[in-house]
């Protein structure tokens, strides 16, 4: 029976140690600030940005939501950026997706400052990231989340084979990223990938992210026993449950570790954005967090 | 025995379709402009601007040298490079490298502008190719030159599996991005693949980009009977004889398709350079070239 990676408590460790950075902040007079723009009603995405505000609250981050009827043109919210962007109370700014169809998010995301793009979705972003660059820049908070959880259970990567399934640029591609540059040797399959081939590659994995959007992908026969398997799906059933893309009572009989759903990946997602949210205002303000800051 | 794909013959027909369209600029008044930046007297570097600029002038390319010695400045180069990326006459900024010790070359790939990056190196670009944005963006153009080889051989990559040996900028990494965005599943190695594992992820795949600059790293009993085989490395033997990376003897007896070092991928390397120099110069002066132009 595998170890159960329980993401509550690591983001709750994350959380703490984020708290207590902003303190440091404070000390020299500087706060956080995130600026989250949301556009219409969408109640998920309601209830999402109300959680960011209160984890943000919490951990002494200032977040300002800005919402706009989904009537809002494209220009004024490129207006918006652009004056959010030259705010020096503003470290950090976020996009909710999904944005209504009348606006580009592609434009939308490349429009934000790369120096305050806590979603890590600017294209010079995600090219320091693809490229494998040391410096520091924002990456992705889901896969970002991932990798903190795989160190806090010291899960080592260099020279470990990995499969991440799933190629959207919010979780698949920057954990691809993220998995290759630790050193793994990393496979990217995707819903063109014919079964058999999807098989055999995760029959060989010893590290396993899902990230499909997809119930019950990943069954118990596909693992190899001992793999680490990290669910990063979120699907709501008929009867209001929540699962994950892992059939989680088959797989983690085989598996060494594995992340539940829910109480997985999903806590890590808020934690890391306010990690990040931190780190872009330090840098901002020119001051220097310790190396590993996050003790975990 | 495999087919041999000629590299030499597919890049004479692009350099042809490139002709073409320096025509087609030069009735409407414009005349596609590249500007080389060449530090010190590294004479592979020397040979490979010479080229560059025979193989320019050859298809209507105008194409200028700046030729620094190595006592050259950081500053003065990001001024040289500030000047052209406002110069309405050049459309194409590329800096050979190595560059000296003394000057960080990340910097440099920075600071030319994204519209003007040749080589598709800057981070902005990079990050929209892994992103598998589908407007277009300069890319790096030996892989972009694989990618017109296997088209001109009627390759299909949809549902593939394919594996990159290497994961240089130069190659490696948008190998694999260029593959996973025409539909295939890609597996990344690299000298930190261990080599069972190496074995194992080889001989499922049914095409091998091998980018790694080691010869006979790629042997016959490595590969699946009728794999498509790449050859980028380019590795000078002790007897000044070429070699690429592939143990060509052995593995073209196995695989259906086969580049040989020389006459394979190197010959793409320039022509697809032209090919990006001119798209462009048509997009800088507002120009759309017919999507297919090349023909290949």
């Amino acid at each position: 029976m595998a170890e159960i990676i329980d993401g509550r408590t690591i983001a709750k460790e994350l959380r703490t140690a984020v708290s207590q950075q902003t303190e440091r902040l404070a000390q020299v007079g500087v706060k956080a600030g995130l600026a989250v723009i949301l556009v219409g009603d969408d109640p998920a995405s309601q209830i999402y940005v109300r959680n960011k505000e209160r984890a943000a609250k919490k951990v002494g981050v200032v977040a300002e939501t800005l919402h706009y009827p989904t009537t809002v043109t494209q220009a004024e919210l490129l207006t918006k950026i652009d004056y959010l962007n030259q705010n020096p109370t503003v470290d950090a700014i976020l996009v909710q997706s999904p944005l209504p169809a009348h606006i580009n998010e592609e434009t939308i995301q490349a429009a934000i400052s790369p120096a305050k793009d806590v979603d890590g979705f600017h294209p010079e972003n995600i090219g320091r990231l693809f490229a494998g660059r040391n410096e520091f820049y924002p990456v992705a908070n889901t896969p970002r989340g991932v990798m903190t959880m795989l160190a806090h259970e010291g899960v080592s990567l260099d020279g470990k084979n990995a499969v991440v399934i799933g190629r959207s640029i919010l979780v698949g591609r920057p954990m691809f990223a993220l998995l290759a540059k630790a050193g793994a040797t990393v496979s990217l399959l995707h819903r063109g990938t014919p079964s058999a081939l999807k098989r055999q590659l995760v029959q060989a994995a010893d590290i396993v992210v899902v990230a499909a959007g997809h119930p019950n992908l990943l069954k118990g026969e596909d693992i190899k026993p001992g793999a680490v398997v990290i669910d990063v799906g979120i699907n709501r059933m008929d009867d209001g449950s929540l699962v994950g893309d892992v059939d989680f009572q088959a797989v983690s009989q085989l598996a060494s570790k594995i992340t539940p759903v829910p109480g997985g990946v999903g806590p890590m997602t808020i934690a890391t954005l306010l990690e990040t949210t931190v780190e872009l205002a330090a840098r901002h303000h020119g001051i220097e967090l310790e190396q590993g800051w996050q003790n975990i």
